[in-house]
């Protein structure tokens, strides 16, 4: 009378991590009686300020920076507003042009979207198959007036990872301001401001097992940046607003745990990835692995699977227990075609089967056995119910 | 052998109240295993989606709206921003005149003054000696190129109530759209936006027993806004960034407990504000009550002490264990006279001596005893060190 449990497998950390048990338990005292504004000269308001200045110490440790130059936000999404509107807003009187690569993230996307309409002009640097930023493109892209350039440091959709030293060697030569955007990166392979030359980047708490509702940017020291949200003096004037200060300890202390465990959850997720990358196009046809083969985060195994919608797989996984993405969470309820994938050269009809697994460091090899026992069939199933593999199949066998 | 415990009182509720435990309670379990980004398209995804959909009925609920018509931000202040900068850029084609109050929380107040760097005009309404708005006095200031009006529907600083109503008439009659900064008010006192006839309306969890790092904007149906976060499609397209869903389940219930508790609470609070506003000026000399005598916050009992500097009275009532604010939180630690206590008349040196008891559920009677112990022994040890009131003390001796 055994009844059947379906085993739950969760591949979709690029779309938040879970919080790690030490990272809540910091938490939980600033969401009971350390509840105080830090803003507010009394005990309360010093025990919030010190909770605060422990994880502004803790990101920048992990980043390398100074803790001045961390600037506290709701979101990954907040800090690449903050970062592409800001310092574009702050450098106009010098010029109006900015240049961004075509597979960021949204937040940078559409960012950059809003400066044209207030009277910015926008250049897209394109990317190779494998999703890579040539920075000779990048300086071909550069003019006279241009005041920002945004290259993200990793993809969080196929993985690559850009040559952000190369262009931040570019963007230093020609005296423009430099973004990248981490939050796909930081907390999960080494990112060292330092080393970089960026002069400004982006960083999520819910893509390194700390909580949502807070991200991070990091402004170098004297680079000008206009506050997103106006209001109190709080984070020097930068961005203004109550400090969500149980997210932000949460942040600090996930970002302690990242900076300790690098290397073991590189080697873990690698070892992972690897295995889903060789052994997926092996047991399913008409499987194709996006993204650069070797320079691509360690959790990133991302694929587009022909002849299929996206959606069907992906609830077809969810009912076997399996929680994937196709595209990105971001736009994953939009239901289009990722830009990333039309960016690197795959057809529309091909990305509609996009399959990204993000792996976490709660994933084991037996995540792996169940996902290649489980999809091929799925995968079978609805290749019959599609008219565009029937066509294809007939062709095949005529041709024989 | 008895130690010396210090009694601690917190009467600053409005810079952040403590989270009720029911609240945090509903909070856990998206901090543990209930941590999906509700973007995604799996079981995951579905339950953080649940909460988020259950938090927005409750929050609708708590302020008679529509739950469709409620966008989820990280604070009031950022509430307040997307209102106001959101609102004019999505109507300039109409005109760039916005109208505002000049006693507005500096979230208004800024964003406005942005507004002014975009190109935009700005004309601030003043107040009467208490703080009240006319709402002749936004007529007056209504031009045909006006696009927004807003007026807080109470101050913080001064406890006074504004007359919503009867401003959302004028700016009806119009056809200006209306916005209303409720952050120190919703879940306060009763705020019903189908009566009130505002266009928008702001509110903030840790303002009413729920978290810090989330607040909401009610829009209502039908008003373009442009928003302030660009990147993925949440929040109908209207504020981008993986939503703190934590954050917002808590703010969520600590509106469901403001609605059912809401008499029993304000019938507290009055009772204890009015304790304080008739017996502090009558422990102490040259003591000034701000704001207004009867339309105010119920929590609210602010005053102005004569020749004394705040900082310096917060630090001694702090080392005996009150917690209590000097101006508003979000500008205390600037040093500056309040803009609103200017702004309602107030000299200079005398708004230097403002301080703000906001009283919250857990306070007590026992608590104002405490207080009335406590202060009177503080101003007299600090105006014995004022030159001010040396000249005063000698000049009125002289008098006699």
């Amino acid at each position: 009378m055994e009844g059947k449990t379906i085993r739950k497998v969760y591949i979709d950390n690029a779309a938040t991590t879970p919080i790690l048990p030490d990272v809540r338990e910091v938490m939980v005292p600033y969401l009971g009686e350390s509840f105080g504004n830090p803003s507010c000269l009394h005990d309360w308001g010093d025990i919030a300020r010190e909770g605060m200045g422990v994880a502004r110490d803790q990101i920048a440790q992990l980043i390398g920076a100074d803790a001045k130059e961390i600037i506290f936000t709701s979101s990954g999404t907040e800090s690449n507003n903050l970062a592409i509107k800001g310092l574009a807003m702050a450098q106009q009187s010098k010029g109006k042009h900015v240049v961004v690569s075509e597979i960021e993230h949204f937040s940078v996307l559409h960012s950059a979207r809003t400066l044209e309409k207030l009277g910015f002009e926008l250049s897209l640097v394109p990317v190779d198959k494998y999703g890579v930023v040539d920075p000779e493109d990048v300086r071909r892209n550069i003019r006279k007036d241009t005041v920002l350039v945004s290259v993200m440091y990793a993809n969080g959709e196929v993985g690559t990872i850009e040559p952000i030293k190369e262009i931040a060697k570019v963007t230093k030569e020609r005296g423009v301001i430099f973004h990248t955007d981490a939050v796909a990166s930081a907390g999960i392979i080494p990112v060292d401001v330092k080393e970089l030359g960026a002069d400004a980047l982006s960083l999520a708490g819910n893509q390194f097992y700390g909580p949502k509702g807070v991200g991070a940017l990091w402004v170098r020291r004297g680079v000008r940046i206009m506050p997103l949200l106006d209001g109190g003096i709080q984070e020097g004037g930068r961005r203004a607003g109550t400090e969500n200060i149980p997210a932000i300890v949460g942040l600090g202390k996930a970002a302690e745990s990242a900076a300790a465990n690098m290397t073991a959850r590189i080697e873990h997720l690698t070892h992972l990835r690897d295995r889903l990358l060789t052994e997926l196009p092996a047991k399913i046809d008409h499987v194709v692995v996006t993204g650069h083969p070797r320079n691509r985060l360690p959790g990133n195994a991302s694929f587009c699977v022909e002849f299929i919608e996206g959606e069907a797989m992906l609830m077809l996984l969810n009912s076997q227990g399996v929680a994937v993405t196709s595209g990105s969470a971001c736009t994953s309820r939009a239901l289009k075609a990722s830009h990333v994938l039309i960016a690197i050269g795959i057809q529309h009809a091909l990305a509609q089967g996009s399959l990204l697994f993000s792996f976490g460091m709660e994933n084991t090899s037996e995540d792996i056995d169940y996902v290649l026992e489980v999809l091929p069939p799925i995968v079978n199933r609805l290749r019959q119910m599609s008219p565009l593999y029937s066509k294809f199949a007939k062709a095949s066998k005529g041709g024989k």
